[in-house]
């Protein structure tokens, strides 16, 4: 598939225009933008500008409702359960950590639990929110149920990130990873590629390993069985119980603690429900944050420079790839995909916006 | 290897005797012997008798303290720090997570960080006596490092598992994982079984995976490199980062928040150091709390109703094959490895108990 690159400030206007075009005020266009920004920035493509297509469908479609607000239908000091009211995700994810960081400002911790939401972009957004403000973040997000329990054959879980975030130098470390082995959009490049997928990601539809990418997908989007295996693949050998445990977790924080939908329950006939869950911590409230900020910045340096295995030249810590993306985007664009800028090119033309004014001939 | 079944009674009334022959009190005795009880009672024979020479040896080297008493250093409403001044595990532990659960049920949350503990059994005991008083229960802990970070070599992690328990109907969510792939327990079986391990568990000292379980263990021993891969394996097409980044949540809720030391620096000439990380949560702070424990106890049924993989007759829950393990072992017996018996008549007989008031001529 041909790429090709284009520039973070263009990508920048083009969303703030489209997305102001739709109805969103400045703010709310600034805030998706930003969430959408990040994960290209991050080089997590998948939830980048190629998402935007699945925002002008959920939009066009009405199953996200632009003048919606989020409303809080219970609180304490501690915690909230946030009513999305089927808006924009990245509107309410972004309205509820906002309600954990001050709660947790003032009383220590606080979890807040959204329900009837919508696709939210990347966890780790929302966890990072937290972390700039010193802060552990935490969040997690249920999703379209794409992912198969051990021993199943019928996907009953989202892919299900969970995303945690602690301030830490020269970088926060910061952890965004799905609860299943891979995620969807993985499956979509191998079939691009059409290149086998390795036997410990997918399920066809008898609950079989299965190496064909396509006959995963299509049978996901047909319902017909099968789906994404959970961290740690379909085998108790091999740790799967403890990815669809991981996935369980998910679920408990976002549709469970916010009386919302299940993954197996959302987005079906057009309705969406997904759901959400934030969490934020003081460090203070252990006594000498700094230390603790010291102390996980010592940690990671001592797996940064700890023995490297045969063949590999550094070991990573969470969040350090990323750093290296923004740098990278920065100066060189942003990777994009010529079906991906077509797809931008018809909500151009949707909502009215100019595409040639920030993309030029990148299309000819 | 030979095992042979004893009764549960026995178990427990050799437990009370020994440990108060050690010098623990009643109460304190009650508590260990619980902990110990039900890790055999779940099935997780690797933390049951067969731990109790690790913490025959913890005790007569001096590890252990038997008159250590924990003491909170730190707090606030929703959280503490406490020093476990090196004393038994299952002590402090026990101590630290009734302790976030009294505050849990003043303030709605609170998160206990433990440091300069020993080993303090499994996870979940303690995540289970938050749920068994209709809280959520979190529990984790680091321990000596066995475990290789994503491209190391050397082992910087403990095997730091992390137990969730929420309630539920007809049993709660149980999860309770080690953040490895597998814990060094199973490596242990193969090497008494002479079988390969699958080459996604261990690496050899160069970092390369290895399937001769008895290799990995005595590089484990002599700190000659190598060791346990995290979940998902040792690359990261299989998902390896994201056992790796959980393991770092549990480092962070253990040794970073209770100034303690990290996997890489406890267990080390002698000295302990192991931390642990709890919380509690009262549902009741996101209303209806019974709601709450009824939509999770639908979508637990939902997922054991679901359809199952061509050839599997079933699909659990986290915590269901527990239920059924106590239920055949307070029938049965507990199955114990004669070597195990055996390190168990070494412990009688250095503390003067009785081994053949409790356990007849099983050892003949």
């Amino acid at each position: 598939m041909a790429h090709v690159k284009i520039q973070v400030q263009a990508m920048n206007d083009f969303c703030m225009d489209v997305y102001q075009r739709f109805g969103f005020t400045e703010e709310e266009s600034r805030i998706i933008t930003d969430v959408l920004l990040l994960a290209d920035l991050y080089g997590i493509e998948s939830h980048g500008a190629q998402r935007l297509v699945r925002y002008h469908k959920g939009i066009a479609s009405g199953m996200i409702k632009v003048h919606a607000k989020p409303e809080i239908v219970y609180e304490t000091p501690v915690s909230a359960v946030v009513d999305g009211h089927d808006g924009m995700g990245q509107l309410i994810g972004h309205y509820s950590m906002n309600l954990a960081i001050e709660k947790a400002k003032k009383s220590g911790i606080a979890i807040v639990s959204t329900r009837n939401s919508n696709h939210y972009g990347i966890a780790g957004y929302y966890a990072k929110m937290a972390a700039d403000q010193g802060l552990i973040g935490f969040s997690t997000t249920n999703s379209e149920a794409i992912v198969v329990p051990t021993f199943g054959k019928k996907a009953m879980l989202g892919t299900n990130p969970i995303a945690i975030s602690v301030p830490a130098d020269p970088y926060p470390f910061f952890f965004d990873a799905a609860t299943s082995v891979v995620t969807r959009g993985k499956f979509e490049m191998y079939r691009k590629a059409e290149k086998p997928i390795p036997d410990c990601w997918g399920l066809d539809a008898k609950g079989h390993p299965c190496t064909d990418a396509a006959t995963v997908l299509t049978n996901i989007d047909k319902k017909a069985g099968g789906g994404i295996m959970p961290l740690g693949g379909s085998q108790e050998l091999t740790g799967s119980h403890k990815g669809y445990g991981w996935a369980m977790v998910s679920e408990i924080f976002s549709s469970i603690l916010s009386h919302g939908l299940t993954s197996n329950h959302t987005i079906i006939d057009g309705k969406g429900g997904t759901c959400h869950g934030f969490a934020a911590i003081d460090p203070a409230i252990f006594g000498q944050p700094e230390q603790i900020r010291a102390d996980l910045s010592t940690f990671l340096q001592e797996l940064r420079d700890s023995p490297k295995a045969d063949g590999q030249d550094r070991i990573y810590t969470h969040g350090e790839k990323e750093i290296f993306a923004v740098a990278d985007r920065r100066k060189n664009g942003i990777d994009v995909d010529v079906k991906t800028l077509e797809e931008m090119k018809n909500l151009a033309d949707y909502t009215g916006a100019d595409f040639e004014h920030y993309f030029g001939d990148l299309l000819k």
